[in-house]
């Protein structure tokens, strides 16, 4: 299996990227992986080199402050364009960036483009719940107007990627709503109900907002911008709160006595709400697997990452999608 | 000053409304409180009866499960209904409840009506910041399918009301976005952005969901259904936090120590985010005050209702929205 990696892309790289493609390869053993970027930066991380990782040199590299579309189409020799490149010309099986979310996503459909019948890619992070698990929460930006077919079809990837990947056998998908009732909602949710609950799907119906952490679906689907602006309220609350936490410990002596008696057990609830833990964002919708690893991933974050991503590509899950679009459009033929 | 309220409305009522309305007449000396619900159940609680709050006596109440216009509808007598037509013939001049949202929303649009020119009124409640401030976040369920022009006149009620009630000079207006630069977003929040831009605010641009309770802005509005599943991911959000820390402090004697040693500071942090402290949710672009207290208000909160109700009465925040909209439809006017 072949693995093309953004080296230049996140906060810590190519730091992170390389030392987390160094553990993976040891963890893997028919795993291959073609780092694309700086090979002066790449190589001190290198200290042993690996007959399974190959560097691919480009000085040419995508900012986080770049104007996505426009970048990918001006920066022909940037690394996260060459990584996607490989995928396309059928070099590599899968490819992972830590980058520039929106030239990703970019690069993505123009390069690696779509399964045919999927309208609209989806980018799927999974969340952090109370009991561990994890729910898989699509899409959160890639397609901030979206359409209820759109909704129907992430319901679709969200429910295959839940079978294969985490073994669920009959995945629950939520819709994300203002209310539980059939009736709430927006237009576009009350179209998307429909849509949801005549497909083939385990649709337990609207879910809302504050249950989302305690794990009441497998998979909830949303248009990009609601998607967008939970999982950023998610990050904001839970920063403001341990900051505020922290603050309340600094307070005075016994305070500060006491953090030091919780520190260990504080710190293990925090790694719980890590969402790196569990891998990184999909674009579910393009042929291949694409994954946005989380901007300032480190090295452990990145190993997820190439994890997850490795099972995408042994469980076959964009086979699996692209047959089951194939056959609701077969349906919807015969039935017209 | 005649303020109706609901004395059945919300989880804790008719006591907590009953109390919380003691409370209030004993602060402020011309205020004049009229209860609607059942005088059986109201009156234990009013031990100490007072000349300046009367009861308006009936069975009937909307229950929280009820669907909302029907509910307003059929119940004409029910308590939260009475309530919003002593407001609509000018026997109160505002009017409280903490029962139904959907039913509350009902019944001010049925009964005390819209402002003139405002297209779609909106449910704004006061979040938390951690400097203490709060901000105004509208609109969080009201209408939400929102268009371009609801967001503008978001804006400038919202700023109103930070004027007039909160005393700032120059409100933050922030527009709810996946980004702060100006291009980001749907096409809702596109075409938001320029009118907001265009309007005589302190329009800051763009704000996103992780800076929200870090005091962005002052006033910051999106549409309903973003609005809605923002806060509810606050309040989803916090409370699992909440609920893991008091998990951590109850792992073994150790941590429970600690526990005792912080349990004050942490119970203080917990208070600093209760949004109860603000008030209620303002439905702001009806023709007189109409108040949504939480629906689990205790007798402090009702008393922060009605202080905020009462200050909405006394700084005539209504008559300068009506002018302020009058106003811009005249511009508008001069302008073709």
């Amino acid at each position: 299996m072949k693995i093309a990696i953004d080296a230049m892309g996140g906060d810590n790289a190519p730091e992170a990227v390389v030392k987390g493609s160094l553990l993976a390869v040891k963890e893997y053993e028919e795993l291959e992986i073609t780092l694309y970027g700086d090979e002066n930066q790449i190589k001190p991380f290198m200290n042993e080199s690996h007959e399974r990782i190959s560097i691919v040199h480009t000085d040419e590299k995508i900012e986080s402050t770049d104007e996505p579309v426009r970048a990918v189409r001006r920066k022909k020799n940037a690394s996260m364009v060459l990584m996607a490149e490989a995928v396309k010309e059928g070099q590599a099986d899968a490819c992972i960036s830590a980058g520039n979310t929106g030239a990703l996503m970019s690069a993505g459909l123009f390069k690696v483009g779509r399964i045919k019948g999927i309208e609209r890619p989806a980018l799927s992070p999974t969340l952090p719940t109370v009991d561990g698990g994890g729910f898989l929460f699509l899409d959160v930006g890639a397609n901030v107007d979206a359409k209820p077919n759109h909704l129907l079809q992430y319901g679709i990837m969200g429910s295959i990627y839940a079978k294969k990947i985490r073994g669920i056998d009959q995945p629950r998908v939520g819709l994300l709503n203002v209310g539980t009732e059939e009736q709430k909602g927006s237009e576009l949710t009350k179209k998307a109900f429909e849509l949801l609950q005549q497909a083939d799907l385990n649709f337990i119906g609207n879910v809302e907002a504050r249950d989302l952490l305690d794990g009441v679906a497998d998979v909830v689907v949303t248009d990009g911008f609601s998607g967008n602006v939970v999982l950023k309220t998610v990050e904001g609350t839970a920063s403001t709160l341990f900051s505020m936490v922290k603050e309340v410990f600094m307070t005075n002596t016994k305070t500060k006595i006491a953090a030091a008696m919780v520190k260990t057990d504080l710190k293990g609830l925090k790694d719980r709400l890590d969402y790196s833990e569990y891998g990184g964002a999909g674009l579910f919708g393009l042929a291949a697997p694409v994954i946005k690893a989380h901007g300032s991933s480190n090295d452990r974050a990145i190993f997820n990452a190439i994890r997850q991503t490795r099972q995408l590509v042994e469980e076959q899950v964009i086979d699996a999608i692209t047959q089951e679009v194939k056959e609701m459009q077969t349906e919807e033929g015969s039935n017209e």
